[in-house]
């Protein structure tokens, strides 16, 4: 059902329409010809173009009413535009550092225009495949996820205002359907979509199947996902969708944007790093064993989480008086309560957090979507040792979580696939 | 902010009422001077009238755009009529048995136009404080909870059906603040709504706000009724929602409907029994000692829960193959892991509904909505008696509700208040 008078780009058309918006050919300034217009869209659903003149450039990215890596079979309402942008403009106020700037958003043509991040900017995925060290990481993570998650929670806002929120983003329910598909569904049962390092990981993937403890976890956390709006979340939060220097880190992609629960942004962050760290052994040669990179992974999960927790409790401290609705400032009225409480809080979003980082690595093992940062391992066996260890803590993990109480807790659970 | 045209009824304009409107005056049959109109609204927030006419009869239900008992300083969003007409409709046709027929909706004046329940039904909270033992009452309360909530669910239908009907009842957020307000958060602090029992309950009272481990509990159940949406649940579902002869029982006023947890209606039910339960002693006289009376409550109590978790299973059995999204068939294939599912649920909604009947029969002790069920307790000492023992069972049941397994379980954890 596409809709009139849209048309998919291409590098000539965009070109026509970025003349007939003349805020946009200013911004790039000279004319037409003087333009640089590249495709660079590597992700599964969208086009992007990079268009560079010679006063200034930015990105255009435009959703089609498909799964762009599938084809046209695979219809998907394109409108998870409008969420993208509705997203980037409320965390880019919340936490501009970390976010691309806005410039135009075209509903009826599903097109964002933002900011460019120019290299030295590289999807953090890659960079992680590279071995770089990323020192200001944990630091920048944390306080985009501590921003823009408590100020759309109902420590900060009213039930007003939440409601109408969580409403509006009902709306991107086709992407939501993704994500409960792929992560929740298909890696837990036979489905087409499903693959995985074959015959290497044929018993792992049955035994996953099976496992009837696991698949009870998993429901609970399909439900949390299907059920709970605990704030604005960016919903597909993996290391595909951060664009890092070593001293910059920006959040894009927030198409998935729904009101959901905490744990699911922050335990995509973290699962993707632990992802990373169970690849490391394939990446490893003469040159660099990675051992030193694994440990700064490990410390950058704990700094992340850290951080994480500080920068949030100490927004929810500065704010009591004002806050949201839902620890009102009368009930709660000692330090020793208000530190109790946030001990409550923050510990039933660790929980969460190491759930859904659990079900996020899994699925990228045996779903549909899997990462570079197994797929670039050539050799079958050593990939399947990784993913292996990688699918063994996970299961842990996500049986585990509500025992645990802290990262270190955690690490400790899993450190016979860790060390 | 009144709307335009919108005027409130009284026992004459009511008669003018149904005569615009052909179906309605023929439903009365007659002419208008043999009709017979009476308020007879006891509720808290709308108008009632009984009309009764020579060939049937209906209820009209007009909501205002204040809190009836309160008056125009108490400002309340009409549209609260909106969200009853389309809850009642819904689960009228899920639940026909034990939901009055609704006959007319006009949005624009907020009036519900429904079955009359006649004679002997009464009101059923009236029923208990007389001690009229109600045979069908488990049975008829499960059937309806099960259906309602079951059919509404993630059990029974898909993720897309389920975030538009989330989004719809969003607008209800005047209600739900309502409820956040008299049953989450006044009875927890200081606040001018208040009242109890005094001198009396002076001290339990003070005991109530200081108790730091409560509160969190407190504020998990808020956030539980504030963010999850488990099904559409009637949202006011006390004994004064019930009308009920020996051999009927329907629910009416679900004004307060809104997608929440399920807990939140079970609780409100099994609470306000609870209620019932613990105001008996003050109720009991030379000729009725009331001891047969509460244990028939009690096994009420058991027998709505037990039969509420048999007919809910029934139907998520029943329907496990062209079931909703959050329990694919595919993945829980055998009826072991389809057992422990099930088990693992309604372990879940049990801890739930015990948490809710905690807070629905704590702000009934010391909030500004008190019950019949105690104020009828003219002895302000026996009163203050049989508040205190339904104080303390609830807060033990709110802080253990995680470790109970069975109702059983529940009344053994408040033995020394029930016996
Ligand atoms: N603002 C940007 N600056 C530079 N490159 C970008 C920007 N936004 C996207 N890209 C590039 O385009 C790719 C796809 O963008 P993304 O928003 O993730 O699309 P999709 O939704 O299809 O995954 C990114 O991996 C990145 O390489
Ligand atoms: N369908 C009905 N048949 C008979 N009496 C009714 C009916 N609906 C409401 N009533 C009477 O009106 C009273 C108030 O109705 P209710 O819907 O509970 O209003 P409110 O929302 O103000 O609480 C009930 O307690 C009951 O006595
Ligand atoms: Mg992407
Ligand atoms: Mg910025
Ligand atoms: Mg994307
Ligand atoms: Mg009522
Ligand atoms: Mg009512």
């Amino acid at each position: 059902e596409t809709k009139d008078n849209f048309y998919v780009l291409n590098t000539t058309s965009v070109v026509d329409y970025i003349m007939k918006h003349s805020s946009l050919a200013s911004r790039l300034g000279g004319i037409e010809s003087n333009w640089k217009v590249v495709e660079v869209g590597d992700g599964n659903l969208n086009f992007v173009y990079i268009i560079e003149g010679p006063c200034g450039s930015f990105v255009l990215k435009q959703s089609v009413p498909y799964v762009r890596c599938v084809g046209e079979s695979w219809q998907l309402n394109s409108d998870r535009s409008y969420f993208e942008a509705i997203a980037l403009k409320k965390q880019g106020t919340l936490c501009p550092q970390h976010v691309p700037d806005l410039y135009h958003f075209d509903r009826h043509m599903s097109i964002i225009i933002m900011q460019y991040l120019e290299p030295p900017h590289i999807i953090l995925r890659k960079g992680l495949i590279k071995g770089i060290i990323y020192p200001c990481l944990g630091d920048h993570m944390s306080e985009y996820m501590a921003k823009t998650l408590f100020y759309t929670s109902l420590l900060a806002i009213s039930t007003t205002t939440h409601r109408s929120a969580v409403a509006e983003f009902c709306g991107n329910v086709e992407l939501c359907r993704l994500t409960e598909q792929v992560i929740f569904t298909e890696p837990y049962m036979e489905a087409t979509n499903n693959r995985w390092t074959a015959p290497q990981l044929d018993e792992d993937v049955k035994a996953l199947r099976n496992d009837k403890v696991l698949k009870l976890e998993v429901a609970e956390l399909k439900a949390m996902f299907c059920e709970r709006s605990q704030a604005l979340i960016h919903g597909d939060l993996h290391s595909g969708s951060v664009m890092a220097t070593v001293s910059s880190t920006k959040v894009i992609d927030p198409e998935f944007a729904f009101y959901g629960p905490i744990g699911f942004d922050v335990g995509a962050f973290l699962g993707n790093l632990l992802l990373a760290y169970f690849s490391q052994d394939g990446h490893a040669d003469k040159q660099n064993d990675r051992q030193g990179y694994k440990r700064w992974i490990l410390a950058t999960i704990e700094e992340t989480w850290s951080k994480f927790t500080q920068k949030f409790l100490s927004l929810w401290t500065e704010n009591w008086e004002s806050s949201g609705d839902a620890y009102p400032a009368g009930i709660y009225r000692s330090p020793t309560e208000r530190t109790l409480a946030q001990e409550h809080y923050m510990n039933g979003i660790l929980q969460d957090t190491l759930g859904f980082a659990s079900a996020k690595m899994i699925r990228r093992i045996v779903g549909i979507a899997h990462v570079e940062d197994f797929e670039a391992i050539s050799n079958p066996d050593l990939r399947a040792g990784c993913e292996r260890r990688a699918l063994n803590a996970a299961k842990k993990l996500m049986k585990a979580r509500k025992s645990v109480s802290s990262i270190k807790e955690a690490f400790e659970l899993i450190s016979s696939e860790l060390y």
